[in-house]
This record gives C-alpha cells, structure tokens and sequence, in this order.
C-alpha cells in the first residue's frame, strides 16, 4: 500500500516536490457542516513558514494555501478537501551538484535505492516541505476538534543541552508564540535562540525536542490492540522529518519506577464519575487522578487527563561544510556546504507536530462514533 | 476502522480474551511457497509463555499452537494463516472483584468508558495476552524474512536503574537466551534478576527497555512519507502493553549533537556502492557509513547498515498491596492486590518486540516490490 | 492487499480450506452492546448447510458454530468475534485424482498458475465453503440491522429458463423458505425443483438467478464516488463463488427506457419529507417516489425506498460426466465426474446473498456515523 | 472510511465539485521508472470531454490536465502523481433554482439527507464530471499496463432497444473511435446515432450499455474469496455515474445454460500450458480454452483468456421537461428541463470504462506481486 496517506476516517494524502510545481493535500472523511476558517489555516501554515525569523531558514515561499473543493458557502460539505500550495522559490539549479551525489545522513541514497530515478532537487519528496501540506490538514482537523472543545499545544522543550526541566503543567503555555524559538520560558528561549545563532554562525545544526500538550479529549477514545492512541500519535510524530524517538507519560523515565510510584490513583470528587453505560461525552464530571504518569492514556484508550509527550529531532543534516561522500557510481565525492536550511528543526516543527496531533485525535474521535450501539442515537 | 488488524500486504488481525475459550489470530498475505516450521513457531511461543521461570507471571498456559489453514504439505498456500491458542489457565473467579472496580493505571476505566460493557476477567482483551497471537505472527514473518538472510533480535538493556552502558555492537547476543532476565551481559543479567525478586518479594513491579537489533535488511525498504519504516516500527512497539517510548539510531540523545558530529559518512570499500537504477537486492557489496547514528534508516527507508531501536516499558500496574480506587458508580473502593503477574514485564516481552519487528519488516519486504518498475521481471 | 477482508468499519476476515481443519472468520467493528443471539446465527449457517434437501449436495457438515471471543454476558463487547467451524466430513482421498489437473471452468489452473503450490482437496480455498464463515458474520450484521429495523430477504427467482416473471413486490416473501429451492411462488418452486432433479439425473448442472431485498434501510447511507451503496453491494455479490452478473432497480433493462419514463418522481404525502439539516434517522415520514427504478439507490445513498436487486449464478462447473483436460505438465487428461456437489447453487446461495447484503448495509449503516457534524451529539 | 479513494496498491483519490475551482486526483502507488506520456494522457481526457460531437452534452470545458507532481525528467519517480484540471465554464447562476429543489432521479435529495449541507451547483461532486480525474489516473494505469503488453478496449454495443448482436470477437474494435457514438459496426453507429438525435429533439434521454475487453492480462492474476478480478471491476463499473448492471462472461445469460455447456475445456496445443511453481508470466505459451464463457476469469484469476463484460446505463435524468417534484420543505415544486446535459452517456462513457477497468487491472497487476515467493527475485 502506498504511504502517501494518514488516518482511517479523517483521512488525508499529500503530494508534492520541494521544487515541482506545487504541494498539497486531499482531506477525505472531514465531516460535513463543519466551519471552514481559511484564516486559521493560512495563520497555522504561516506559523510553519521559512523565513518567519532569523533562525529559521531563508527560503522565499509564502504558502499560501489554496482551496480546490469540498466547501461550500462556509461550510464543509463532507466532500474531499483539496489544498494546493504553489511552490514559488524553486532556484533548482543550487541542486544539479545533486544529482548524483549522497548527502551524509540524507534521504539521497535510500531514494535512489528504492526507486533507481529520484527528482533530486531540494531534497524532491524527501524534503520537509512536504509537511506544510501537513499543516493545512492539521489546521482542518483543529477546527473540527474545537467544536468539541480539544485543545492541542506544542512547545520546544529542549535545544542541544539546554533543557526545560519544568514539565508543561509547570508552565504557562500561551507565551509560546512569543518568540522565534517556541519556548514558553522567555530566558530558556534567549538562551536556546543565542545558542542556535552560535551554531550556525559555525555551519553547524543542532538536535531538540517537542513537547506536545492535549487538553480537553475525552476519555474512551482510542482503539486497543494495535491502533492504541498513543501508538498512532507514536508514529505520527515519528514520520515527521528528522524525528528519533518518541514517549509519552512517564516515557523512558518511567522505566526507572515501582509500580507502587507509577500508578495513577483515582480521586473522587465533585461526585465522582459514573460511566456505566454512559456515552463518553454525558461523563460529568470528567474522572481525574492524583498523578498522571499514564500520559492521559490506558491500555491505548484516553481516560480524560492530559494527554502529553515528547518529541525528538537530530540536528539536521545539511551543513555549511564540506563532506566527504560517494556518488551513484560508488566514486569519493565532495559534498559541499550550501543551500538553505534551518539550523535546527524545533521551531517550525512545533506547528507540524500539532498538526499530526490533530490528524490522530480527530480521527480517533470520528473512530470512536461506531464502537458502542447504547451511544447511537435513537 | 477496526483496530485489531495490522500490516498492509502481510497482515495480521487477532482475536480473543484473556479469560474467554481461546486466543489467536489471521494472518492474510503471507506469499505461498515458503516452508512452513511449525516447531520454530511454538519455540517462540514458549519463550513468551507464562511460567518460564521464576521471575514471571506463574499462570499455567501452555500456549500450544494450533495451525487451521493456509499451510499445505508442509508449505504456506497464499491463503490465510489461521493461528489458534487455546486458554487452558482461565480462574476467571479471581477476577470477580474486578466486575466494577478500576484498577489503577490499568484499561480498566478507560475501555468502560469506551465500550459501556466490557469482559473484566483478567483484564479481557486488554490483557498482554493477546501479544501471544503476535508472536505466532511474528514466527511466521521471521520464517519469511530468514529466506532473505534477515535476522532480529531484542534483549533487555535496562531493569529500573540497571542500565546496560554497551550498546548492541559490543554485546554478544547470541548468550541473550541463556538467563531468565534475557540480558546478554551475563553479570548484569544476574544484578537485574535479583533485583526483579527483591521488588516483586516487596508486592511492587519495576519497568524496563528492550532493545532491538535488525541484521541483512536489505536498503531501499520503508515508504517516505507516513509509512516510514521507523514509523511504523514505532507504532507497532507502542502498541505492545506497558509500552511508553520508543527511539532508534541516536534516538533522544542524538538532540545533543551537532550535525557535524551526528553525520553518517559513506565510506568507499571493496570496489564501493553502484546502486543507479539496480534493485535492492543486486546492490554488491552493500553500501556502508563510518558511524550508524541513523540507526539504519535515512528518509524512513533502509540503507543496508544495522536497525537498532529502543523500547521503554513502564511497571507493570497490578501490584500485591491495596489501593485505594473508585468504581462504576464513582464510589471509593479499595482494590486488593491479588491475582498472577509479572514484576516486570522485559523479559516474555523480548519475543514480542522481535515479533512486532517482524511484521513490520516483512510487510515493507513485500510492499518494496511494487515500488520500482525497473525491478519487475521481464 | 490481502484480499481475505471485506468491510471497513464492520469488517470481516475469513480463513479455511474446504478439506482443512476448520473454516472460520474475525469480525472486527461490531459495535459493543449489541445482544448477541447465538441460535438465530446458527439458524442462518442451517440455512446455507450441504445436506439440507434433495436438491442440494449431500457432504455431510453440521456446520456448528463456535464463538471463541468478543462476547461476553450475552452482549458483544466492540472486540473482535470469532468464529469457528470445523470440518467433519473430509474424505480427501476423493479428490486425489485433481492433485494435478485441471477441472474445466474450476479454479485449479488459476490457482496453480498464480500460487504455484496449492491445496487442491475439494477445491481448497475456492470451494464454497468459505461462504458458511460469510453466513455467520452476515448473521451477527443482521442482528445489528434488526436494532435498527432494517430487514433483508433473498429468494430465487430463475433457474435456468424459468423465470418468476411478477417483481418483489408482487410476491409473499415470507412463503420463501416454505420450499426447498427458496422460490416464494410455490407453483414456480415446484417447478423449478423438477427441473433441477432432472438436470442432476442427466449429470449435469444448471444456473439460477437470486433476487435480493431490503426493506427499512434508512435514506442518506452510502457513500458517494468510489464506494456507492450499490457498488459495493455489487462487488458483494460478485465476490460470491459461481455469480456472474448483477443489477439493481431497473438494471439492464432500464437501458431501453427514456429519462422520461425512468425517473422517479418524488410523491408529497402525509406532511411530505423535511431534511434540511437533519440526521436521516429523523426523517419523518420516509420521503418516497411513485415509482422505484432507482431500486432504492440515487447517486449511490439510499433515499429511504426498497433496496433491491438480482445476481446471476452460472451453472456449477462440477458435473457428472468424463471430461477432456489437462494436466500441469500440458498432458491431456480426462477429469472423471465424481464428488459431491450441487446440481444448481441458489437454493443454498440465497443466505449468502442476504448475508453479504448485510455485511455491506452495516458497514454503511457505521460509515455513515461520521458524515455529518451535525448529526453529532452535543 | 471515506469513499474517494479506489485501489489499493495502485490507488487513486480524487477530489472536486462540478462548479468548483478544479477537479482532479492523486494517483498514489504508480510504480517509478514509468515513462510518463503527457499527450496520451490528454488524447484520453479529450476522449471524455464535452462539446466533442453533436450528441454530448455543450459545456464548455477544454479539460486541460496539468501534472503537479510525481515525474521527473520524464518518468514517474514513485511518489504521488497529483493531476489538476481547472473548471473553466461554471454557469453557477443555472443552477440556483436547484438550491432547494430535488430533482427526480437525481442525487439531490439523497446527498441533502446524508450532508444536510451541500453544493447543489451542477450536482457539485455528484456530476459525472468527477471522472475526469480517474480518466487521467486510469490513463496513467494503462501506460503501465502497456509495458506489460495489456490491452483494454471498450466500445458502445447497445443504446436503448438498438443492440449489436454480435459479439466482440466478431467486430473490427480498431473501427470504435470513428463514430461520434463510439460503436464499432459503423450500420448501427449510424442508428444509434439518428436514435440519440431524435431522443434529444424530444427533451428525452436513454440509456445504454457498454462493453468492455481486455487482451493479454496474464493468468494467475487477481485475488480469490473477496478481491475477486470481476468483482473489483464489477465495483468499479458500477461507481461510474449512471451504471445500474454489470456481467462478465456469459453473464445473465449463462443461468440458462447447462454445466456441460458452458464449461470451458482446456485446450492443448503448441506443446500446451505448463504451470508448475513458475510465475505467470514465464507460461509459454499462454493456456487456452475452447470456449470462453467464463470471460476470462475463473475463481476469481484471470485465465489468460480474453476478459469481457458489460455495463448497463439507465438514461440521463436530466430532461428537457418540466417535472412535477418537493423541496427540502416537502413542499411541491416543479423542476425546469434546463441546463446542459448529455441525452446519453455511452459515448462519453467509453473512456471512463477503460479507465476504470486499467485502473483495477493495474492494482491487481501490483497486488500479484506478493503473492507467490517463487516468483521472487534471488
């Protein structure tokens, strides 16, 4: 099966080179009567936008985002919905040295391995262009968890060493947008931004890490067995270029615990929850626990609680220097150091890691509309 | 879309509760002509069953395989592989209790709030039971992968605090089977088992990593985009019960390291790589870099050089003391530590991680084969 | 893709061979809740069973199902159901002379020209067999059906030349199962019973067409493009062994009419339909047209009239008669008649036609789910 | 799941509403290294497009496609094929009087009760002028089934009672594209042609039937059980707008045949058909049968044998009459005989049953590929 598209009910597929004509997307499963904000998407796709700042990378592109169908006066009308980005800054010709050549740590020669004849240019599909196509369907997904009242933060919580030790809860998350780094603690974000310049201004890249924040899922959505809610999220956050790892909860130091430390004890309060029988949505109030190592989520399923994980990104590949490599035919080449990039990934990451979020809770939400018949209206 | 199923060309659906009459599984898509070992199969089986040892859970399941269909003179046919385990251990009394009561950090509550009527016993389908379906899956996809020279193997890395430092290249793994724990480090291996026993004699359960290694995967496997061969081996080890993290290749400590130092060189030996135009499997010798931070996928497809991965699993949530919990009707009630368990789950999880790589890795095998049209044959 | 699954969201994956240990099948998405009423499933699979008349083949199969998962207390839990049935009366050594010819019209060349290898026992794979595990999956969709008042009846309407000339709705469907070919015109069925015994006293075998009606099905089902109601339920149809065509409302004889004389005009009664904006399941009364070409079907989603349509059967391609083939090594060879078979499928034909049918309405009936926001719950 | 996708290794999503921005597709799983023939694909979408005769419908659409991704340097490079064909001629004002009105026979009512919400422009994504986009994806299959040496032609054989009684074996196919009717006897494309014509002058429209062939499918292909070869172009047939009936082989007409009749025998000759373990495509020669009733197909496998079949088109709902009708208010209304329409859709038909038809032929192509390990490279 090709692997060009996401989600089951919320369902999209994107398309598109870094230098071809344009990128885009089909949304197919967005329900009908939903409010089409087009403002909100062009904000979200600006959010992902090159050139937004001065440690970002300086591509010319101002994705602006089209829309080809499946709204009408508004409104979505349940028919798919098509974004078309036209790509504008297409200097291929930085590229040809590419043509035969691998990049260290690129997608280069598993491209040519795979397919034997690769669009080189910029990266072709591999680079990270593609996810603006991403963020467009995010941004529609957003909109329809918002009806639901589902709020989705993300935020960098670490550059190379410098890692925010507050978890998210411990912050105030509507700085965020703040400034060019993503980072709702301003001096951490002073500091991550100085570093940042530090390293490119050495040619270099560095790693860093998301933290993505969901507040307001319902408990009982999730599917068990294979397509649990944190293994979906799982391997929407890892198809994100240059990501590495991925955890939620506790994550990998939960490992580290007794059972006796790590399990979220139930509160009664307010009355308590009562679920037997119940649709997720009439639960009032929602159930909480004391602590909330699980993450938000049980044996695959949300149970109310914020839902929160984490993100990892390797420094990006292209640098201002010069590599050694080797070209189709086997032969030392001299990989040299140019072409705009980003000196590190997390900043305009945030907004692509929302959006995936977006595509998985959605989906799930749809998912979760056929699993119980005492829900279905009468 | 249901989600029991996983795989796109070799695919699996399970089926089956803890405590119901059996537990098993479909797998569609396995190609016809391969020698079909049954005896392999129930091996990996017993290294996932109950009772192994002394530092498992001691429930009396014999988890004999039966094979229904699909095999044919001592091959597979094409059709379906249907898999079926018999429970034979079902004291289903012991989950009476249970019939109301959420057990902490267990998927208790959340499937109540999911489903409004659920199989209690023994946790039903949200039971690690069911993994044992995945691995007779994952025995035949390894049968499958082992006619292309592809080997997996996974190993506990780390028990609590007890982390192995080596990483899988310095290790040797064939003694991985020879101790309970499933370490290959054998002094370490005695430090965690008695660790594992000091816990579980304190009624408390710790969490573990499994660490996964991927040997002769050929380069040019994996989709770009969604279906990045790690993002799908995320998904498929996130699904596994107790999982909360998951990374490969330099993973959450690659976010330290500057491109420069994270870059994996090409290295030119032996005559180089040639690969323009040629399919996968002629590529002689097969390409390699200096150092493997990329864990042997680059843009979500294999480039020939080792797989590693890491997996992070908390502890497990039935521990031997009360705890103070609510039930359906949002009363407090206190769950009583009772039933068979295991203190920590590392050790029958090692096969299933090797299973779910497994399915991972022979399904992108067959998807390879429609991806380039200079592959087919004349 | 494997091609052993049909559905989305209620979805079903068979195994089994004809003469292989047991036959059998996982639902994946039927809602929890759901009363699960094991008799009237049984009652179905009675109705499919070999040995049943005199008119049908005499293998012996109780075909007693057994439901080894995802009910639990009566009600289904939204895990998958599986069920089982075994093999009883294999008598392989029948079909030992087929192990390397080829049957004439039988999928053995087929087989063994895309598998190579092949499990060539009565038939294997491709016997009819497989349909008794549609039968009890299509059994458990008309359970969820029936909670939503929707009926489905299938009867035989031609055998060979004889053809029941007067439409459903100029019959009593619920005489049907009143005879042993499932006509509900008994004069027609007495009729058609003669011919077919004198057709298996000749040693040969003819065709039959089976008629299929839906009743109850609510309007706005189905979804538009690619997967239309009636697409589906066509690709249902064919997907049953022996069926070589289908049509639904007018069919092929609707081509002769002008547009004039074949739409179908909408009629205004009793307050007429309202449904701006409204959930199909608040339609009252159901809108209707004067008349019904469409068969229930506009543009693909039902409009709330009779769903109906007609599936033609080949004749069974085993006879009683030497016939000239050959052999997988090219050789020519004569193909005794001898086994057990049916001198004409639809009399047992008729509940797979209604369970397929099912299977495709609850699928839709599910899908439907998540077409329209405002449909949803607040 | 949503409905907008058809294939599912060589799959096709296609988005647009009649009086949108444009409509268009993604082709995903076009393997790379397909030379890609921009002007062919063109000649196929001219072969669609309105205005081309005197008997379709006058709309003013140049269906001019453009390729946005997926090709480079002349050749597909295995990532998504995106084609955009701009709507040039959107006389939205034509349809206003249709905002609340249902036409009869039409999609109106049923997409208001499913959507609640819709674009009532032209019949929005109803039109037929949604299969623009699969003319151009199915264009695009046929290039790839071209270098296997596969053929599809589908020619006009029947218009209201006007039926061409010989088969397709007895007319010159090469002959088909040389009438505006697209009928391959040039007597009766002429009366067919006169008929249409006179049905028009009327204000009335009539229905049809298409018959498609395939030369040089290889045996072995196509899946057994539920992704039966016919059953898949049974469903795609009956998702193009208008079709109410589909058959292959002796189709309807078979039931009244006897099994000795329609059996088809194997022939020997030219040293015969040898099978045994080897790929399909190694048979030397190509086995064959005396008859070929069973239309190419058997058990769901293609035999090697010509593939026909039928398709059966009620007539257009459009009409040049005022019909009595209701609105969304259940009021009554008359529906005015406007707007531009086709007053039969055979001839325009043609191509998209070709492109239906490559499109499932090109994914069962891809999904052979799996199936047999035989077959697979060393």
């Amino acid at each position: 099966m090709p692997g060009n598209s996401f989600g089951s009910l919320f369902r999209i597929t994107t398309f598109g080179e870094s230098h071809g004509a344009a990128i885009g997307c089909i949304v197919d499963g967005c329900p009908a009567g939903l409010d089409f904000d087009l403002d909100f998407i062009q904000r979200e796709l600006d959010r992902r936008r090159p050139g937004q700042s001065a440690i970002v990378t300086q591509r010319k592109e101002s994705d602006t985002v089209q829309v080809l169908s499946g709204v009408f006066e508004g409104k979505t009308t349940g028919t798919p919905v098509a974004f078309l980005i036209p790509n504008e800054d297409q200097r291929s010709r930085d590229y040809d040295h590419l043509a035969t050549a691998f990049r260290p740590s690129h997608a280069d020669y598993t491209w040519q391995a795979k397919y034997g004849h690769r669009d080189y240019r910029g990266g072709g599909r591999s680079s990270a262009r593609e996810t603006a196509a991403r963020v467009a369907a995010g941004a529609l997904a957003k909109l329809l968890l918002k009806t639901q009242g589902i709020e989705i933060q993300a935020y960098v919580s670490q550059v190379g060493h410098l890692e925010l030790k507050r978890n998210y809860s411990e912050l105030d998350l509507s700085l965020t947008e703040n400034n060019d780094i993503r980072c709702p603690d301003p001096a951490m974000a002073e500091k991550m931004i100085r570093f940042i310049k530090k390293v490119r201004k050495a040619g270099d890249t560095i790693g860093g890490v998301i933290t993505g924040v969901v507040r307001g899922y319902p408990p009982g959505l999730g599917e068990p067995v294979f397509d649990k809610l944190h293994a979906d999220l799982g391997k929407a956050m890892l198809s994100i270029n240059a990501a590495k790892g991925f955890e939620y909860g506790s994550g990998f130091e939960g490992v580290k615990m007794l059972g006796s430390e790590h399990n979220d004890l139930f509160r009664v309060e307010g009355g308590g929850l009562k679920v037997e029988g119940l649709a997720p949505s009439t639960l009032h109030p929602p159930p909480s626990t004391v602590t909330n190592f699980s993450g938000g989520i049980q044996g695959g399923i949300s149970n109310g609680m914020d839902i929160y994980f984490r993100v990892a990104f390797k420094p990006v590949a292209t640098i201002m220097r010069d590599q050694e490599s080797v070209n189709a035919s086997g032969e030392p080449v001299t990989v040299k150091g140019k072409g705009r990039h980003d000196p590190c990934v997390v900043p305009r990451a945030v907004p692509i890691v929302e959006a995936m979020a977006a595509l998985v809770l959605a989906d799930h939400f749809l998912r979760h509309r056929v699993s119980n018949l005492e829900t279905f209206q009468p």
